[in-house]
């Protein structure tokens, strides 16, 4: 099973990001792949429950115990290490999707680089998403998608 | 989903060891857990080829990077940071069976002790299981099981 | 510069287990050797304690945050990692000695000897120190010390 | 004692970032402060090795075995546990300097930002020092220096 892993904001996000990540759960369910992501609220909780309407599977990686996960993570690895957590969240993806995001997804993309994976940032979505996106470092590059549908395309193709 | 760790020696096995965690394995599958392990050999493949056999979920919380996953792993968790995924593996599950198993092992008993969780050796498999079974460590003891169904009975009732 | 982890109970301890600890402390420090160790209370301030009154050096990896030290650590380590952080504190010594300790300081011993690290027990000073002191696993073993004299033989002849 | 995290490229820099990071460490250890680094190559080992030359202490959190750790490393902390390191350098450390630094330095300025940390950026050494400086992330911002002085006082006043 391939695995992909979304990474963005922990707090409470706009309608419009929410409906992005939602999506972006959704369609990656469709494409039967496993949804790793940090399994907190906020953009975790959207692409978690979107993935669920279309039957997939989802896993959180957790900075601290079982009771911080959201209702849509099947598989809960507890992990109690806090934000060391994150290399985890990146390495165990084939792929990472930013969708908006603070400091904590900042300190992703780094290692998601570092770990020369594939990344790709949701332009629209704010946050270090857009400020990153496009950026070079290390010879790598945050591939920018202005959309759900082109962001899967860069990932799956 | 209730989440079962189970560890123990991660190098080649004898043929009894092998069978009581490919038992093992099955039964946790039928009882509809998902099955917590560190993704390796020996113990670690065994109990996973039992539970897929079962069409059961296996998760691999692996010390390094996915090539060490064996073949019956279906979520691979890369975390690069050696035996400190130790800790993740125990505190991932409801509840953790020993099967076997040496040092590595015996670093897990520690931890599930010390989080609290109940935690049962079968104690004919031999390694730290049978040396630990029934020992009292923090007011908590290993609960020693002499077959695979006491096992299940003390982690399921 | 040499630098050797000492492990133990974190919880209060009898004055004689204090003693031995403060007393191993002092001789790690006339040794001009670094003391690691977890950083908090029982065992871990009394070799701290000791090794400052001979004017070593002292470094605390700590689970949590920095609030956590105990009055005599030098060098605060903040992980954030809870018991993920035991595999650290032994892999950073050359050597390690255990005295008296519960469930956490059977996980260390368990990586000490994964680690392959020479590791020795005060036998006199009770929990996992006598339990442990003389066992074999993965072919390695603990080294039982009926003094911290002996101890600090093994560890630094 | 207080601690200061500097982070950085661990890869061969160009002598004017040497010279940099050097002249930083010099600094550091006339202030009486301990400096917290990776431990290795590049910006690290010039940041350790002015601090050695002004009798400074140094810790290295080394993401690997102890053999990483540069020359001037005084304390090494063997984590074995690779990016997931990055965590505890900018943990330890009262505040974060940043001289240059690619992906992991990224992952880094990120982590700082989460723990709010006070976090200066050397702004003419180039990289994500350069690329980062005067971003505001989660209403914290990278504090811009345009001399080792000028970061110092940021650090220490």
């Amino acid at each position: 099973m391939r695995q992909i892993t979304v990474i963005g904001s922990g707090s409470e996000v706009s309608k419009s990001v929410w409906d992005m990540a939602e999506e972006l759960g959704r369609r990656i369910a469709k494409r039967r792949a496993v949804l790793i992501c940090g399994g907190k609220g906020g953009v975790m909780e959207a692409v978690c429950k979107g993935a669920k309407q279309e039957g997939g599977l989802t896993v959180g990686i957790l900075p601290g115990t079982v009771d911080e996960a959201n209702n849509y993570v099947d598989i809960k690895i507890v992990t109690e290490m806090g934000d060391a957590r994150n290399a985890i969240n990146v390495k165990s993806g084939d792929a990472v999707i930013v969708v908006c995001g603070g400091a904590g997804t900042l300190s992703e993309i780094g290692m998601a680089l570092k770990a020369r994976k594939k990344i790709v940032a949701l332009v629209k979505s704010g946050g270090v998403a857009t400020m990153l996106s496009n950026a070079v470092i290390d010879g790598q590059n945050v591939v920018p998608a202005s959309s759900v549908d082109e962001a899967l395309r860069h990932v799956f193709e």
